[in-house]
């Protein structure tokens, strides 16, 4: 008698290791052939669990699925597409049960943030109203590191190594230029609400490398004047400054620095451009020859300069997903529970989705400094561990070799079909 | 009796291995003590020379100057500053060579570019016609690979090595979310007149790694209707699109399209910004999501992901340098010669200063493809080589670590001070 099958799907803005949690999930799935049939991927993200596009992982060789510990982007598709309210749009759960119950599908893994968190819970809770047998599990993601619960989120740790690996190289190089030509160098990064990548550009100075830094938080709210002086007065002393800001700084009335203008599907303002408005204000008001950078994608898919210790936690969270789904754990998430930090340990542990969803974890107060430019020794001891060890991909014709799935569609059982 | 000594340093936009050829000039001056004294640097590049601030790196342990091998940035500080013209400002010559005969130098080993030939072609000039004995020998470095008779010029290969795989990893990402996302990616890129780290974009697709690509290079005017019908039937086609654009396109009159207005002290255009105009273009006129990336300085400092082959040869022009003054040699620069292809094999060869000199070797045409938007095999066979090969440096607590040397200043021995 064939076994229940498995829905695996991506969601939301994808990292360099969400592809290691799926390896996770599908491998520890194949592992327990006695309890679970196929597991079966949503084409882009729920998007495929809705339009029944369904890709079957058991088409893919073993040595595929373990190419995606080592390949960035989500290997089957991502998308931003939020559930609406369970009783406003109740149709399009009951569309997601009618599919699971075609494929015989009783385990849902989803893997995201925020927003698939509450999904998540919304789908258990619709399969349990419906006594439809569905044990749901979420398998965090997110380089903002805002989830709430687990101590650190899966994708994080790799963008903080990419960030202020970033930041201290190119300080190495304003430092030897700036005599007589660049003086401020403006490095804008990702992390919307929540300075948790902000705080990661701090890693790059430390007391063998120490580098005049100034950090703008998402939530710190600009002051110009004495950013302006924070500058000034580095520049100064050491001839040069660095500073890392984050996309969503705000100014003291709330408003984000740089407003886009456009927004994505769950209305969240698509940021972008701070970076060189903060080097154009040192320009025109302290008159330092300026550059700037914004790594934008580039830090989130840097799957070469990934953390180990995030590889490692990213493949947990997914096996781990699947034994708390076989174990009868239902509306959960594995969540990663800081046990030392020196020498740092962790484990996984286990979080209801009620205390997850749609939650931010902000960065604490007194992970920054008093004056708001800078991290705490508390922040370093929370963030170094997140950033250690190296997992580089295997190289070919000195570029990382990533795979690429064959994605091998499942055949629609159901006649009717449905518009996300 | 002391030996008469060397002086070694760096000019222009620093690499990421840079320093690994100022290691190769100076072991190999440490291995021919009984020929050379002591190598000084010039801090901040030819100023150092000119202000008599001089650093004495034998200060230096030899672990030190080994790890030069893996630090980004110039470990003597580089400049921004271009002797003038023999004729005109023939004191600021004769002022160098009061510094050199002060401190009994014999051997000049100027680092750097174009200008820097130039520079080192002149210094060589008024000393022959004044009568002091100096051996002048350039060494080649730009990211441009701009330099002529050289084949390619030490660091360029890693700034090649990372934007194909920037780019190739944010592929990755936006094939991922482009459904509900992001559909048009740009990445800027350096370059100021030559397209060839613009050419190295093309990289990060090939057989195994098909991307869809469109590449602006800086020597074929852009042309608005085809650009964005390139782009159009590409993201139609593969459902998304990645644009890799040269911080010095230029518009059908000769324009920078992106022109900062600020311009640096060779009177060059300080350039930026062309990457979100570009991608506002895209959304504009195609309506497709987009996001942009400025990788700025981060891609020439970048030495965490360094090419092995670009690093041999950046240590390997140093120490020839060393040894073509030591055999005689005067008005010269090593250079990179390819004996073959596959496999990739290369020599060092000399070159007189006065073919390199104020010369800009540009991407030939046949490096393009027809439609302008892409790489030749010829432009691949060229390019793979030089990004063969992994470097690492080695890591401390997730992070590169990188050496900062004591650099000891050389007491001054002049009455005279020089304002450059």
């Amino acid at each position: 008698m064939p076994k229940p099958n498995a829905f695996y799907a991506q969601s939301g803005g994808v990292t360099s290791v969400i592809n290691a949690s799926a390896a996770g999930a599908i491998e520890t799935a194949r592992a327990n052939k006695d309890r679970i049939g196929r597991v079966l991927a949503g084409r882009n993200g729920i998007i495929g669990a809705l339009t029944e596009d369904l890709i079957d992982t058991s088409k893919e060789p073993a040595r595929a699925i373990a190419a995606l510990m080592h390949t960035p982007g989500g290997a089957f598709g991502s998308c931003r597409y939020k559930l609406k309210g369970l009783d406003t749009h109740r149709a399009q759960y009951e569309r997601l049960l009618d599919v699971f119950r075609a494929h015989d599908i009783r385990y849902f893994f989803y893997n995201g943030g925020n927003d698939s968190a509450d999904t998540c819970l919304k789908v258990s809770q619709i399969a349990e109203s419906l006594g439809y047998p569905l044990t749901a599990v979420h398998v965090p993601k997110t380089v903002d590191n805002d989830l709430a619960v687990t101590d650190n989120c899966p994708g994080f740790g790799s963008v903080a190594k990419y960030v202020a690996t970033s930041m201290r190289e190119a300080a190495f190089d304003v430092a030897s230029m700036a005599l007589t030509s660049t003086k401020v160098f403006v490095l804008e990064v990702m992390g919307r609400h929540a300075g948790w990548i902000t705080a990661a550009v701090g890693l790059a100075s430390d007391e063998t490398t120490p580098i005049p830094l100034v950090l703008l938080f998402p939530e710190i709210p600009f002051d110009e004047a004495k950013f302006l002086q924070a500058v000034d007065e580095r520049t100064k002393a050491f001839g040069y400054c660095c500073v890392g800001v984050s996309e969503g700084l705000r100014n003291a009335e709330g408003r984000l620095m740089a407003e886009a203008g456009t927004r994505d599907a769950f209305g969240h303002a698509q940021l972008g451009g701070v970076g060189p408005l903060i080097a154009k204000l040192v320009k025109d008001r302290l008159n330092y020859k300026y550059h700037w950078a914004v790594a934008d994608y580039l830090q989130r898919a840097a799957r070469h300069l990934a953390s180990k210790t995030d590889v490692e936690q990213a493949y947990a969270v997914g096996k781990a997903a699947v034994e708390l789904a076989l174990s009868g754990k239902n509306a959960v998430m594995p969540a990663i529970v800081r046990v030392s930090d020196k020498p740092y340990r962790w484990k996984i542990g286990v979080a209801p989705l009620s205390e997850v969803a749609n939650t931010e974890k902000m960065l604490p107060r007194d992970y920054v400094s008093d004056d708001g430019y800078g991290i705490t020794d508390k922040a370093r001891a929370y963030l170094v561990p997140l950033i250690k060890g190296e997992a580089p991909p295997p190289y070919r014709d000195g570029l990382p070799q990533y795979v690429r799935l064959k994605n091998v569609e499942v055949p629609k059982k159901l006649a009717s079909t449905f518009e996300p």
